[in-house]
């Protein structure tokens, strides 16, 4: 892919350098320089090249980041927010070096207001870590994307995954940021209000952004009572399509679904294979109910029957925890089923979206096209939104085979913006969607966004060459 | 109020005259400079005064708004969007003057995906108009704001109403936008995708505006299935704190309630009068349950347990439409009943958003100030989401009133802002609102608010003088 790669700069890099010196003078041995440490925070779970930063540092309060931020604004040197590492597009990467704040010691839980089905928390907290702390108070943070990533960084990538059919994504579940922006300032975007109409929504032109307006510093979440009642099932079909329509059945009907996973064929059997189940090598929708008992088990059987109208069977359910796991096992180690199936080689995963009534369409149009490009691709997907990921197979060794995986995945993008939809529901722009986002959202609203940019950072300082551009130099 | 009067500036008043005249020749008959026209389009329900446009143009379609901005923005001569009027805090007034776009000829529902649970609509489509067109579809478009708001002014003030604890706001329920920018450029911001990661959240950006960073031209809204079962219920409690925890345990049940709205005594009594009803004259919750029959009736009866636990009742439910009318008519006419108070005075509509934990004391701290101030404002809450608002029945004629009523308007803002609130939940910002933004955002974010509105709306032409201005010259 036609990542830029760092160019010699000696004035930047001398700028770099500087400021790198004032941060240890500042933050001593929270500055780290070595190379495996560099390189680890230029993680990127793609093939994308490795762009390490030149230094990490890290931050224990908000001061500390606006202290770091003032440091690099003064040098214009460029800084990287930092999670987990988990993101897919190369959002970590630093194509330019720099300095990456990492916020793994910005993981306090500040208050869980109980009543007001609300917490605060500091960026570095993880999803699981969140819940574990919640699960006392019946309480919990319904965003799932797999990954047991920060919410920092899911907020930054408007990351959403599992339940979002029924919570909604990160844009839903923050109600209000504290962020550093590029001239050190510290903002807050909203009360802990439930809705207002007080101005222009910063909290949602932060969510998404990843870092490139500012550093989440602080973020109030929404939470959601642990439900009375959990139901799983599962579910074979004869087709993508009946699996799809069944979805859309279900979603018509108002059934409110937590969960409604489809897994394609080739998944099924890598699963049947990893995790030693007996699963017909059909498309499976896995559903998962929340609510009462009377409500789940009602949710359950009215599923039960759309399913059958589109020829799908058994339909099997539980709602004991041991046996929801065993039912859900499939989607669960679906990952490692699907690397499994190659074993060795560099597993891709890419995502779109589409409106749902195209679905059936994009996924099935991509299993012909994975065929015709000796490709293996198991797909996943959160029908319930119209979105799919597909983990592509990859020797990276094969030259040719990557080629081909590229124009696939171009050739997929292609198709979901053909279908109205977007070139990645949940994964993000980074560096690897960048490309495609001319095509989406046309020249005069990537102008307006590039505008945005300008205004918050003028220098180009925050998380450079992510999302936009500013011209044909990068930093101009 | 301070708000700004209409300078003499024969420059300014010049360059509006030559737009208006280019205006004139581009669409004939279609401008209007008529003063009872103008004054209708500087409407406001406020005691703000009436600051009528010089010219209203009538587009019908994108077009014709790209060509009306462009002449204005030739001339550096404001545009002020206008949808039904219906705004509360001044949002179409026009301080200086300019040219109204008003949109009630873009009215065309453009397309309904029923699969997809979407529609494509133009901005001067009402509420009632497009609910009405998709009832035999089985479909509804839930937020509902009380006016027969234009859909167009709804997305751009970020409206809400009795739903909103259910389904969200417009925040939540638009997918897309099409929107003309201060340049006469027409971006659209985001594809049919039901959720997207890709690039900032320019949807968002534009929803709540107030027409200050662009003019709506079109809309894809999410969609709801009407519900199989619809339970309505009202129930008495004791003290609006009662009312309130049983609210909060409601929501904290996880019992879906589509409506959760607060009566205080006074609106119930004005209601008793007005609607001859025999409710006992104290706070009054009114609520609805969307689902399958049992899930409604289910939901009813925990409803009933929980105000029961409160001190609450007798609780009355029923599902037969007339008898649901019957039970939520104090709501219903809950406006009209509140002005029959003191027929013939000003009736003022004021909102503020806390969070819930803090609602009782916020309603019942602003009930005791009112009594204190000598003054009359019957008060309903969307009760679910912290949100209530004051109706106060001001004698225009009496500026000792009207002082006293401002004075009471300022200490109910301080004292939603110092409990973590907002200081409008639903209504918008305008020229109301205006000068408590320091407050609630502080001068950072404000400042970020100024940079975005500088770098979409160099020229400050679009509806100037709403949510922020620029510098101590409001042009500059």
């Amino acid at each position: 892919m036609a990542i830029p790669q760092r160019t010699l700069d000696p004035k930047r890099d001398g700028a770099i350098a500087a400021a790198i010196t004032e941060l240890t003078a500042a933050f001593g041995n929270r500055v780290v320089t070595s190379q495996a440490v560099r390189e680890q925070h230029g993680h990127t779970t793609t093939w994308l090249p490795n762009q390490p930063p030149d230094a990490v540092v890290f931050p224990q309060s908000a001061d500390d980041v606006q202290g770091i931020v003032k440091i690099c604004a003064k040098h214009s040197a460029p800084v990287i927010a930092f999670g987990t590492g988990s993101s897919l597009e190369g959002q970590v990467n630093a194509p330019q070096g720099g300095v990456c704040i990492d916020l793994r010691d910005m993981n306090r839980i500040i208050t869980v207001h109980a009543e007001d089905l609300d917490c605060v928390v500091e960026p570095g907290v993880t999803r699981e870590q969140l819940n574990e702390y919640l699960r006392d108070q019946g309480l919990f943070f319904p965003i799932d994307p797999g990954a047991n990533a920060s919410i920092g960084g899911m907020a930054s990538t408007r990351a959403s995954g599992t339940n979002a059919v029924r919570y909604g994504t990160m844009k839903d579940n923050v109600l209000s940021l504290k962020a550093v922006l590029a001239n050190g300032e510290l903002i807050s975007t909203a009360s802990r209000a439930r809705k207002s109409s007080a101005g222009y929504d910063l909290t949602r032109l932060l969510v998404g952004s990843e870092g490139t307006l500012g550093i989440i510093t602080e973020i109030t979440l929404k939470l959601s009572g642990i439900p009375e009642s959990i139901a799983a099932g599962i579910c074979s079909f004869p087709s993508v399509e009946a699996a799809c329509n069944a979805t859309i059945m279900t979603i018509q009907s108002g059934i409110p679904v937590a969960r409604i996973e489809l897994l394609d064929e080739l998944q099924v059997k890598a699963s049947n294979a990893y995790s030693k189940l007996t699963l017909p090598e059909k498309p499976l929708l896995l559903v998962e109910f929340h609510g009462t008992e009377a409500g789940t088990a009602e949710q359950s059987e009215r599923f039960g029957e759309i399913a059958r109208e589109f020829g799908g069977g058994p339909f099997e359910w539980a709602t004991k925890p041991e046996d929801r796991t065993r039912l859900w096992r499939a989607r669960h180690d679906g990952y490692w089923a699907a690397c499994a199936l190659r074993p060795g080689l560099r597993a891709l995963s890419t995502d779109v979206c589409v409106p749902i009534s195209r679905l059936a369409e994009c996924v099935t149009e991509s299993q012909r096209d994975l065929v015709e490009s000796k490709l293996i691709a198991p797909i996943v997907g959160h029908v319930g939104d119209g979105n799919f990921h597909m983990l592509l197979l990859v020797d990276a060794a094969n030259s040719a085979e990557i080629a081909r995986a590229e124009a696939f995945l171009h050739r997929l993008v292609e198709r979901a913006l053909a279908m109205e939809g977007t070139c990645t529901g949940e994964h993000g722009v980074g560096q690897g969607k960048m490309k495609y986002l001319p095509e989406e959202h046309g020249e005069a609203a990537l102008d307006v966004m590039r505008s945005l940019k300008r205004a918050l950072d003028p220098q180009n300082i925050m998380n450079p060459g992510k999302i936009v551009t500013l011209g044909a130099n990068p930093r101009a």
